[in-house]
């Protein structure tokens, strides 16, 4: 028996039988920790619960709802929907999140719900997230959330691990979202399909949470099921004798700011090769990269500066509490002063549930995760993806624009 | 002939035939001054002004078009229509007014569009609020605006006025909006059916700029063409020999706190008629009530506190400066404090066009203009209309409450 890898241990530790030793391929039952479902696809899960027989949600301390993707709400069947989701919580004692509080891993990750070691489910392909907390979490279709808020257990499939080495450290002008968009570019996106993520590398070792979390949250943009950045803050590590389907480097000082083009998050090339192209509105928010590291960052950049004419900046904070620290520190009115327009903390305008849909042709530039065709609610909309450095130079230019262009 | 009201004046000084005295009833050519159109309405109003072969505005410095009605864009739909706006302004050489910038009126007020004995039009039903700045200012229909494009003109006949006396001074716990609120209660929701409104008094003597705009905004509920609120202020005044229609004689030193329940913006009662109301959710903004005045006057009352257990507060300040102002003096971080969510600055919550539809069978209180079935996006819902202070006051309690009681 050889070592085993940060999912392996996760998942041997909540399996029904914990004393078995568990290996990638294996088929386990294990009870979870941890249920995060908000209001794009908790109520789907709540029907199924309710089809299923459910009466009473098998702990309620260990679940939460949250309303996110469409709030205040844009229109009569989400406000139905929500006060539904309302009712629902406060019948089963489910701890219940307004909307206005922000995107669902974001609150998660502050209201400190998570411990290192940790399985989590939630109807939210991000769940990943969590992994910058060493926690094995993956979303799940609202039908597998009902059985697990049934049941208390859901099925796994044990993941093979691909351990990427971040080699050297990171440049002038990079950030965590060049990284994993580089990642994604080498991986593919579905280079990972149903595998593990394990990211090693000097520069990981001492990277902040909030780039861990950057980090994390796209490993499903690769098809991952989850991912560990690794390291002294992780909390949990793989043993040295673990076994890895395949190790992938990438030389972080080589790294230059990059750019996923449309309509594929892994068609990622330097921004220097687009710097051409006009964007009409550009996003900095999202559960990638909406956090308060994020927003200083890009007001460093925009500090006296106005966004150029026909460019639209949306900013949504990832939180209230980013939010309120972004007024605080004055970033939030760099901003503004800009000529950005903030709307409410929340995942609306990434995932094109609410707010900032761009029209036919309009060429957007996002911090988010996502740019596949109909993302952002328009198929007929082209998204690059980008750093929140990166988005701020272009913003000014009102051009996909490398911000060591603008930093001198 | 006897003198003339504001109305009257306005009129014959902008008729095609200015020489020629005007009185109350005359059917005039008039020529306008400035035109304003938001995305709501621009659209069919170009849509128009193409059909009727327009190829050119009059005088595109007379123009501004403005996003405010669904920003940042809700649908693909509506971001095409912005689109074109945008096209439209560019090609025609018309100020364009991207979205969050705020509510058209709140805007064209901070820009100074306007000079004291203008003539404005609108496709806006509160384009009146130009009241307050001595304007004769209203909302027209697309084609009537599609016409005023093409041509610079516009037809009128001049309105009756009917004279408002309010008499004494405001107590303690009541604002501007209880006034304007206890007059639609007195005049009823029909009773200035095309007829101007002029008001007079030693409060309004001293009205400050917004708390004139709160007055001039609400005169349309009645059914009034345009509203003064007279004074020293107003650059304009009417001839002490004018006729009026009628006086109408509101006591302000009897002035309670007032609601105007639902779904009528006449069925006016103190707060206390209605104190056992349990509201869902509460809106400050509006170009009603969404200034820097209201959102500290209800800052005063919600510092320090929480809103209530089951209430969700939306704020949408009425522009981008309100909101720099707000985060300037710390109101905006004692609103997000107390639980409120901050919306992008624009109208969607007011009118159910973007942000915040309540849910059927909920209880909204708003700072906003209107209450009838369906406003704010759901007609199973119930709107009371109340000043910022009754709003701050209630959200903490969760009931319908009157300021006074929470400020001793």
């Amino acid at each position: 028996m050889y070592g085993q890898t940060i999912a392996e241990k996760i998942l041997q530790k909540h399996s029904t039988e914990p004393g078995k030793p568990v290996k990638a391929g294996d088929i386990l039952f294990c009870s979870v920790d941890f249920l995060m479902s908000h209001d794009a696809t908790a109520p789907m899960a709540i029907r199924a619960f309710e089809n299923m027989g459910g009466t009473k949600v098998f702990d309620p301390s260990k679940m939460v709802l949250i309303l996110d993707h469409a709030t205040p709400a844009p229109y009569e069947r989400i406000a139905n929907l929500q006060s539904m989701m309302r009712e629902f919580a406060r019948e089963q004692g489910i701890t219940f999140i307004e909307g206005g509080e922000g995107v669902c891993h974001q609150i998660v990750v502050e209201k400190g719900y998570l411990r290192p070691g940790d399985l989590a489910l939630g109807t939210d392909s991000h769940t990943c997230t969590y992994g910058a907390l060493g926690v094995f979490a993956t979303g799940v279709g609202s039908t597998d959330m009902a059985a697990a808020m049934y049941t208390g257990k859901s099925w796994f499939k044990v993941p093979e691990t691909i351990r990427v080495n971040l080699k050297g450290t990171l440049r002038k002008g990079c950030s965590a979202k060049d990284v994993i968009l580089k990642t994604a570019g080498v991986i593919g996106a579905d280079g990972a399909n149903y595998r593990s993520m394990e990211f090693y590398g000097e520069w990981i070792d001492r990277a902040s949470l909030s780039e861990r979390l950057t980090i994390a949250n796209m490993v499903v943009e690769m098809g991952a099921k989850c991912g560990f950045p690794c390291g002294p803050e992780l909390g949990i590590s793989a043993d040295a004798d673990a076994r890895y389907l395949m190790d992938a480097e990438i030389d972080l000082d080589a790294l230059v700011p990059v750019v996923a083009r449309p309509h594929a998050v892994d068609d990622v090339c330097p921004v220097s090769e687009v710097r051409d192209v006009a964007i009409h509105q550009a996003f900095l928010g999202s559960c990638t990269n909406g956090r308060m590291e994020d927003l200083r960052e890009a007001a460093r950049i925009l500090k006296g500066k106005k966004i150029a004419e026909g460019v639209r900046l949306i900013i949504a904070p990832a939180s209230r509490q980013v939010m309120l620290q972004a007024m605080e520190e004055g970033v939030l009115t760099t901003l503004i002063e800009a000529g950005g327009a903030v709307f409410t903390p929340g995942c609306g305008v990434c995932v094109g549930t609410h707010g900032g849909v761009p029209a036919d042709g309009e060429v957007v530039l996002s911090t988010s995760n996502r740019n596949f065709k109909g993302r952002m609610g328009n198929n007929k909309a082209l998204i690059y993806l980008a750093s929140p450095l990166t988005i701020a130079a272009s913003v000014i230019t009102g051009r996909i624009t490398d911000p060591r262009e603008l930093e001198g």
